[in-house]
């Protein structure tokens, strides 16, 4: 199955597609979000109320605090008849499960702007700014009927996916879902505590020591700060403690363009990039091989040391300043 | 003007009086936040779209990061004939301009439960997550024409109000009326970024040094932190720079009450409590004569030094906890 065969279809042929299924399985990302993990969940969920047979399979062990998203949904069972991803922007973020499903995909449902086409059919909303946002409309489509579990799973990929209502990637649709989902019971107040207040000791200390790494430059356009293994061990936080990090470089009035440098468990290099106008994300990280959203992006380097990519990082933050202008 | 004569009123009832009145002053409580001063700015604008004169006082200079909301607005002007507070709980809260307005309030608007009267009718909606919110209602009644300075000032109560639809206090209604303000032209990614997103590097430096001097207490359901007046003088950051610490201990996973003791300039300590169910923050402060809402609240000293009130707020926590089991 090629590039050039994808063909994109509606929400509403997404869904007449899904009526006419079985035995489904439903694909998230690789380092799992609330936005890939809450639309698999939603979906199987919605599947199974229609009375289908319909199972998830991510790469990755998500993080725990994700739970209350998957329980009691069915993990793969056996050869699937169908398959769908769900905020997958490339094949290769199938991790290694790309092997046996990447080209099998018959349905990819997806908000990137970086969407790179593998499946037989996408319906690709980028105007969504999350994956629920938009099975929102398809469960509608559907004729779903929304319970507590389904709005929790749709509420968390919103919230997750617009850093709680926060970017500009938020339009009055987002809003509307997110009181539908409240209205249907998701538990809001609750769901941002897990998600965005809820820091272990380790995760504050790791998280202090991040900010004492920070450097600007580029005039203070530019912030970079790092993460090296380093701060794992000591202060015993996981990786996944780490995550809202990537946010803090950005936060310094005036930068517009955010560094944030993390060695990997097992070697590699993780950059994270957050913008603010005129620069984008996206467009940065894709010189890189990287992408994701205008203000969210990120990219990945298997060689360098972690002040090694730092160094080029910035260089590339200085070619890129002076090419926006 | 005592207690018993104030009147409660509904939205329709308010808009009614707005029409028929003109010369009319809105006034901001002290240590003027988003909500308040979005309130004010937004009925201010709403009145003379209606073709009324219509000012604006308070008794704090607000924060020059508020100043997109009052560009333009009249201040107060010779003798109002009409008072009218908006966001104000307590007539104390309007600092020096108590003396001159205090027992001269027509109409109160106000969503705080710990609402004191103070006025001859108040509309009090403590469903409403922000002031904002209830404008949003009483302009829809008014037949006023939402503009994008208008919707910028209801999405600024909104967001500031609920740390960016955050919190418990967010129901289905404040996200719709957020869509609403959207829709209306408000910037919500850009007042986002200056609400939450903007910070100096004294800010970053002085928030890193707060954290550092956060303890834990009651078998880790209790945290404090403490702003002593060195961390202004040694990072160059302002009291306003520091407004956001007061989430930092409830941050932490298993605290349910969370306390920031801050020493003010020119004397006095203000403790700011943040918690989370089934802690009440409002219950908590009003036992030193604080209030508001069930998960912010606030109370202030102005005897005892920093570690003292520290050592009293640490006890009240034991105290408190004992009581809510």
């Amino acid at each position: 199955m090629g590039t050039a065969m994808t063909r994109d279809i509606t929400c509403e042929q997404a869904a007449a597609l899904l009526k006419g299924w079985d035995h489904i399985l439903i694909l998230s990302h690789t380092s799992p979000d609330g936005d890939t993990l809450g639309s698999a969940a939603a979906l199987v969920r919605s599947l199974q109320q229609l009375g289908k047979q319909a199972f998830f399979a991510c790469a990755e062990k998500p993080d725990p605090k994700f739970d209350y998203l998957l329980a009691g949904i069915s993990q793969n069972e056996g050869q699937p008849r169908h398959i769908v991803t769900v905020d997958v922007a490339d094949k290769s973020l199938l991790g290694v499960l790309e092997k046996e499903y990447g080209d099998k995909v018959e349905l990819a449902i997806d908000h990137h702007g970086t969407h790179a086409e593998f499946s037989e059919k996408k319906w690709v909303d980028t105007a969504s700014a999350s994956t629920t946002e938009m099975m929102a409309l398809l469960l509608q489509e559907l004729g779903v009927r929304l319970d507590k579990s389904i709005a929790d799973c749709i509420y968390t990929g919103l919230t997750t996916d617009t850093g709680c209502f926060r970017y500009r990637n938020v339009t009055p649709r987002t809003h509307r879902v997110a009181a539908q989902m409240l209205e249907a019971g998701a538990d809001g107040g609750e769901i941002n505590r897990k998600m965005f207040e809820s820091k272990s000791r380790q995760q504050v200390e790791a998280e202090r020591r991040v900010l004492d790494t920070m450097e600007f430059f580029c005039g203070g356009k530019c912030a970079m700060a790092f993460v090296p293994q380093l701060i794992y061990r000591e202060t015993g936080a996981t990786e996944s403690d780490l995550d809202g990090v990537a946010t803090l470089p950005r936060q310094v009035e005036g930068v517009i363009l955010g560094i944030t440098v993390k060695e990997k468990e097992g070697g590699g290099i993780k950059v994270s990039v957050r913008t603010n106008p005129p620069a984008n994300a996206a467009d940065f990280c894709k010189r890189f091989g990287g992408g994701g959203h205008p203000g969210a992006a990120g990219c990945s380097f298997s060689r360098g040391g972690i002040k090694e990519i730092g160094e080029k990082m910035k260089e590339a933050c200085e070619a890129y300043l002076k090419e926006i202008g």
